[in-house]
């Protein structure tokens, strides 16, 4: 395999992305497989590396961590994790996600090492399968693997407007856990419970830990946040006794006010978790083929209409913006 | 067994002990049992109680966690979590910490559930094995069943002037951990080198985490804290991947600036940690038997000088301060 393909091309940040079709395709190493791409998902963190808000940028670079795609015949999707190695509790130092600083899936191929390639599950088709791999595991660790998510626990998932936070919610109702989520739109909240969520608070009102705390007097089990800020201290003071919240996050920035007699007397846990081992990565599949979970698709653009896609994608909300190329 | 007995009486928030010698004796309830007391250990708690920085303050009361007595012929130390419950990750709703509301130690006899009572450690003598119990359970919950402490971690005590700390230091020693601490005073850094730590500093100096982070490049597997304060954030960085710190107090406020993308890139745990189970008590008294480990005691003082005792605790650091009370 050697020749052209098309590209999407990075060029650096604040750069418009270039649409190339003399791309060369990727030689991959011993061990790495190379995928022909049918649809890549947009993530937040290709938006992110654009506007330059992301560690070690390099470019000329092609973006993308999700993908649904062929690879000797099998249907495949790729978990975007790279070299977590063998400890479940961190990744090493070799860790990195697919799409810089190695070449992503918004391209005809990609090669990745073939312990990164799964079958894609069989309720979804190639859109939707493209969409479910970077926020999927994110979500499935969040959960379950550093939240100890139960069916008999009850959930707050903060920012329901995120595709990870919807995504987590989706497994969570799966399961049978209770889950309560928040929002700064009142339309989120509404679909949320119409998908089994018990109730939810906009975040914008004032008292909305008091609200919380009403609809749910004894504490939560287990919260999963991706803000931080100053909403974060008052997180935490709604947790039971024994309770974990999960952060994933930190677009509001540092928190602030947090007490450590609320922790200690309580025995709370505040643990950090990002992205998934390769075992999550597999449990996650499982989980999602078992109760047929599907991620939310907002558009499909061609790989031609990148820029547009990308602009979408920035106002789009939790639904994903998925690239078709094949 | 009836009539009365030496007490010393807590009248109230800033109000002078009162020491009394005709007390009536408690009548232990079914299940409880009675507690010759022989000597008897000051505690922060005490100090706190007293000054009022203590929910639910009730009067009068006699105040008092910790003990070393005799019971039915066997010399005892008392376990002070009272119905903690069956969970171990939490207490119950029931729990309390003897000595008020329930009246402690500061007397000749003292009524204490059956099964909080325990064999004394038979490497300590009275004296010692009265310092023991409330800071020896807190130490131990916090290092080893929160901290999940392994012979191969290193390991930072903070505040190491503090007597939960000095033995958690002691604890951690033992069972070839590498302990690092810091301090607002040399002499007790120095000390605690001598008595084995690997080094320390002083948290007064501007640059202290910078200091920490050359001693141990690579970060600590575990950091026990109960200072909180604006320290904590930096605390949080210095952790390696995977770290845990626990926080059993909060003496400098609330907690500010911390980073969530630092939580959850390195997958930190932030975890709190106060007394202990059944479970950790009974752990505690084993471990501190097989490493032949001493709480430092500063002074001991007859019970008539409880007033003097109380001065001598709050100035007097980590080293106890025991009431003769036999």
């Amino acid at each position: 395999m050697n020749g052209y393909m098309k590209a999407l091309v990075f060029q650096g940040v604040q750069e418009p992305l270039l649409y190339r079709e003399d791309y060369p395709v990727p030689t991959p190493p011993e061990g790495w497989t190379l995928v022909r791409v049918a649809y890549a998902a947009i993530n937040r963190r290709d938006i992110w590396i654009r506007q330059g808000l992301y560690a070690g940028i390099k470019a000329p670079c092609i973006l993308g961590s999700d993908a649904c795609g062929y690879c000797e015949g099998q249907r495949v999707v790729i978990n975007p994790g790279l070299f977590w190695g063998e400890n479940p509790e961190y990744q090493s130092r070799d860790f990195r996600v697919l799409g810089m600083p190695d070449d992503g899936t918004f391209a005809d191929y990609v090669a990745v090492p073939r312990s990164n390639i799964y079958p894609a599950p069989s309720h979804l088709d190639d859109v939707h399968a493209a969409a479910l791999p970077l926020a999927g595991v994110t979500a499935y660790r969040a959960l379950f693997t550093r939240g100890k998510l139960q069916p008999q626990h009850t959930v707050l998932i903060t920012g329901i407007g995120g595709g990870v936070a919807h995504l987590a919610m989706k497994m969570a109702i799966a399961i049978g856990a209770k889950v309560y989520v928040s929002s700064s739109r009142p339309s989120y909240i509404q679909q949320a419970v119409e998908e089994g969520a018990a109730e939810g608070v906009n975040y914008r009102d004032g008292d909305w830990d008091k609200q919380l705390k009403q609809m749910c007097p004894d504490g939560f089990d287990l919260i999963i946040d991706s803000a931080g800020g100053d909403a974060f201290a008052r997180l935490v003071r709604l947790l039971r006794y024994g309770g974990r919240l999960v952060t994933y996050g930190g677009t509001l920035g540092p928190v602030n006010g947090l007490s450590p007699q609320v922790i200690f007397w309580k025995q709370l846990n505040i643990v950090g978790s990002t992205m998934g081992s390769d075992a999550d990565f597999q449990a996650m599949l499982e989980l999602v083929e078992r109760h047929r979970i599907t991620p939310d698709v907002g558009k499909v653009f061609p790989l031609q209409q990148g820029e547009e896609a990308f602009q979408w994608a920035w106002k789009g909300g939790r639904k994903k913006t998925v690239l078709q190329i094949r």
